[in-house]
């Protein structure tokens, strides 16, 4: 996969996205990860990239032709590596919330273009260039550029052999649609804290049935709606069914 | 405002935490930030702060004494300087979703500590050091190291003074609780792309009332959601009905 991204900021992504799984995901060439200074485009002889909003207020607004320059020369570099012109990704507010499946959408992408854009704003006509929006959440940051680098890393861990070895605990959340289960390393008892006795008894059955029932629960109480977003097996049912009985009668 | 953050991975903050916004407030001491490599504070002679969970499965889980013996130093270290224990925050998918409120009530604490765990996962002890658990969405990241530095950004734009002239657009979306108004600024066209007259005329109580119109229009189409939260004015209200009857006619 080829990830390019836009951004004033290029040396923002060079700490973090050369680290762990990322890293690595460049060291094999599994992944293609180039940044652009789109200032570098700018036609005006300052090198400006932003103007006052046509109508007035307050705050600067980045300009179309960088932009647009910017992505030209960069589709036609993506297409000399015979890559699609693919999906081109801006981060708004008001675009599609990013989850594990957007993630796992775009993972499935041969060539991605990232537009950090400033919340500050941004012409309109940029949209244009767009194929989707996506929102990080219901929060005001300075940049796009953590987003991206949020975004990339979780794209990065869904490409193929990049976990490799390092494959994901089987209990992961989001994996299994479930809430993950307590777990816990050694010591067995730390500061007063024991590890349940279930763990330490070598039963797997038993382990296997207390983890699901715990992440049933922790479901239950912390995340019920994303209870209502799968479908339980039989035997999921039965222990949902026990532990709600449980939590009314200790409530009684 | 002080800010720790416990991590393996200290060098990942050093580029996007020490640009534009967060690096100012550093600068003029708005802001303390201190990353610390928890591993130092391991007791184990290779260094480790990973071991296998009990009960089997796969990857590795943090232990609790290397981070409980972090904490310790940095609460002492903390209180040295007079800053309260203040919040400890650790990144979890079981957690409070992070918003805007969720930043404007971190922004008003003293002192915040991010525990920036592996996704692969932790012992559940360390849970105990912990007064927030949060979440930065329905997604998986190799590290919390991303999220946290998305939330430092947040919090800090928030601090008195550190957005000083440079203070965000009053139509910024979730100042107001709506979408922002498409923006443009200069050329008025750009490749066929024209701005809108209203923008053109200098005649500011129409542009004010386009912009109202077009930001209860965008949240209506695509996040009507904030619009149940929201106590419109009277003004608004009939905007909206207007929209909602322009939208109708055009679909008959």
């Amino acid at each position: 996969m080829r990830i390019d991204v836009l951004s004033l900021f290029p040396h923002m992504f060079s700490g973090p996205l050369h680290d762990s799984i990322v890293g690595k995901a460049l060291e094999r060439e599994q992944l293609e990860l180039k940044v652009t200074d789109f200032r570098q485009y700018s036609t005006n002889k300052h090198g400006n990239v932003d103007d006052y909003p046509f109508g007035g207020g307050a705050g600067m607004l980045l300009q179309a032709q960088p932009i647009f320059d910017a992505m030209t020369a960069i589709q036609q570099e993506a297409a000399n590596d015979a890559h699609p012109r693919g999906r081109v990704i801006l981060m708004d507010p008001a675009g599609v919330q990013f989850t594990q499946s957007v993630a796992e959408e775009f993972a499935r992408e041969d060539h991605l273009t990232f537009i950090c854009g400033h919340y500050e704003g941004y012409d309109e006509r940029i949209r244009s260039l767009v194929t989707d929006e996506v929102s990080m959440g219901d929060y005001v940051l300075t940049g796009g550029e953590l987003p991206a680098m949020v975004m990339i890393d979780a794209i990065t861990r869904l490409l193929p052999g990049v976990l490799g070895n390092e494959a994901s605990a089987p209990g992961d959340s989001f994996s299994t649609g479930l809430l993950e289960y307590p777990q816990y390393t050694r010591p067995a008892e730390f500061r007063g804290m024991a590890v349940p006795d279930v763990l330490l008894s070598g039963n797997h059955q038993k382990i296997a049935e207390w983890r699901q029932q715990q992440s049933l629960k922790r479901t239950l109480l912390r995340r019920p709606d994303l209870l209502d977003q799968l479908e339980l097996t039989p035997a999921q049912r039965r222990q949902l069914r026990d532990i709600q009985a449980d939590l009314t009668e200790s409530e009684n």
